[in-house]
């Protein structure tokens, strides 16, 4: 389907974010064309093959000349390399907006460039991932009833922001408005600490002296609470380090709680430790009775260990 | 079906497990007859309802009075107070065994017991639950592939041993054997460690100033993370305070990694983070390859957020 509101997309960096964006825009007829970008000229060759993109080119400068919105989708650290080059050859271009799950960074060298570049960019975020990666993961339905936020500056180009927002509701997500630092703390709550905390599991039963049988005896409780342990871990890496200050508040929050419940533990507190059981398990259901409703997602098997 | 070598069950305290092994083992014909007391009559009532047990008896007494093996399945602590009883009645049993998820406190209470008391008692724990609870969860199959560990002391009887590993061999579960230290310090790492740092978590975003927002963002990844937060308050404060030693190791042991992944996000140290990560993604990796082999589990859905 090609229609007079389609628009030529360009994806700089061709991963499971990338390949689904261009996925679902080009199924809703959003996008009538679909040219990337990666570093890695097989990844461009298997993004070809499966369809995911119409053309691949050999650099930024290229791809900026023949499309109408780009969305740089490469991990975090590696998108603030890129974003001076792409601004800077965006002048044809009517939006660029961007994936990655911390906004701040990126945020801050836009600060840098010249008004009428910066002003292009819509810093954006979708909720929603998997620990698969890779364009051969992606999913023309990845974003289907999942919220994307995007952090637009004051002086953002209204056209622009409209772009972004309608790219997003192409890809059946739900759109949403927020701060920078708002999207930067909230993140470091419900994904970045609990995803240190998985990788810090598993550090900590890797390294146990016990740890053959430890990972023999684990069970699905294990498995589903070390999943996102699972995720890539430059992509990771690049987000601890670009949420540093948010990050670490959260961990340090969550040491603070995690020590009263070891002191209860060490006290014998059974009325404390059950209290805080069962709080946590109301907020929890709460949390999974809406996140269920509203995304139509199935409960899990529930193998617990 | 019935055979000449299938037996009378009792089951003590009608929730997930009890309720299961009562299932499993009357569809595998081991067991002739399902006798079941619990503490609230309507459990009692809806285990008949449901058809997972053909009696319900007012008394351990009488329970014991009727049946060959029981299976005491309370909440940890609750088995510490009726082990006692239950092996003063087991004159005419020939086996009784259990399913805690902590074997050093009934290991503890039968070791006050006579000898031809405790000799009948297999203390055993099955890896395999729900973070659903209740007699209207249990499941003919839920033991099916998962491991049981039982942990004999040097004086249990050879038949009272045979026949607690032949009734999980009928449930479809591996049997293997364990001393009761290394089971509870294996089971806090895989298993308890792992809850606590979940409902320290979701305890943690709950007392958030930013909490409302923080659950309505929170996605995929976050659900699964927590999906052990949803279980039963009063086993898992049982479990804490009954495990209380290898709990608190765990916890420290986990406290000790955490903080260096602390440090180095701190010291924005990329390469020991993505070392880090690595590491646990590859360690992890391998463990779901090996369960979802083992188990025949499908993978879980992968939305992380």
């Amino acid at each position: 389907m090609q229609s007079a509101d389609s628009f030529r997309i360009g994806i700089v960096g061709l991963g499971l974010i990338g390949g689904s964006v261009a996925l679902a825009a080009r199924r809703s007829g959003w996008a009538s064309r679909v040219i990337a970008w990666d570093q890695n000229a097989d990844v461009l060759a298997r993004g070809r093959t499966l369809g995911v993109i119409d053309e691949a080119v050999a650099d930024i400068p290229t791809l900026m000349a023949q499309v109408d919105v780009v969305v740089l989708a490469t991990p975090t650290r590696a998108g603030e390399q890129l974003l001076p080059d792409i601004l800077a050859h965006s002048g044809g271009v009517r939006c660029v907006t961007d994936v990655a799950s911390v906004k701040g960074s990126l945020r801050d060298v836009a600060a840098t460039l010249p008004h009428e570049q910066r002003a292009r960019f819509v810093p954006g975020h979708p909720i929603a991932g998997s620990e698969r990666h890779g364009v051969d993961a992606a999913r023309a339905d990845l974003f289907a009833a999942h919220r994307v936020i995007l952090t637009p500056a004051d002086d953002t180009e209204p056209e622009a922001l409209a772009l972004a927002h309608a790219l997003w509701e192409a890809t059946e997500a739900e759109v949403v408005y927020m701060s920078v630092e708002d999207h930067d703390a909230i993140l470091a709550a419900t994904s970045h600490l609990p995803h240190v905390l998985a990788y810090a599991l598993v550090d900590t039963l890797s390294h146990a002296p016990e740890r053959e049988r430890i990972f023999r005896f684990a069970a699905g409780g294990f498995r589903d609470f070390t999943r996102i342990a699972s995720s890539d871990p430059v992509m990771w890496r690049d987000i601890a380090l670009t949420n540093r200050e948010a990050l670490l508040e959260a961990i340090d929050s969550f040491g603070r709680h995690l020590a009263t419940l070891r002191e209860a533990v060490a006290a014998g507190d059974g009325a404390a430790l059950e209290q805080t059981f069962r709080d946590a398990k109301a907020s929890r259901d709460q949390f999974v009775q809406e996140f269920e409703a509203r995304t139509g997602k199935r409960p899990l098997s529930s193998d617990v260990g």
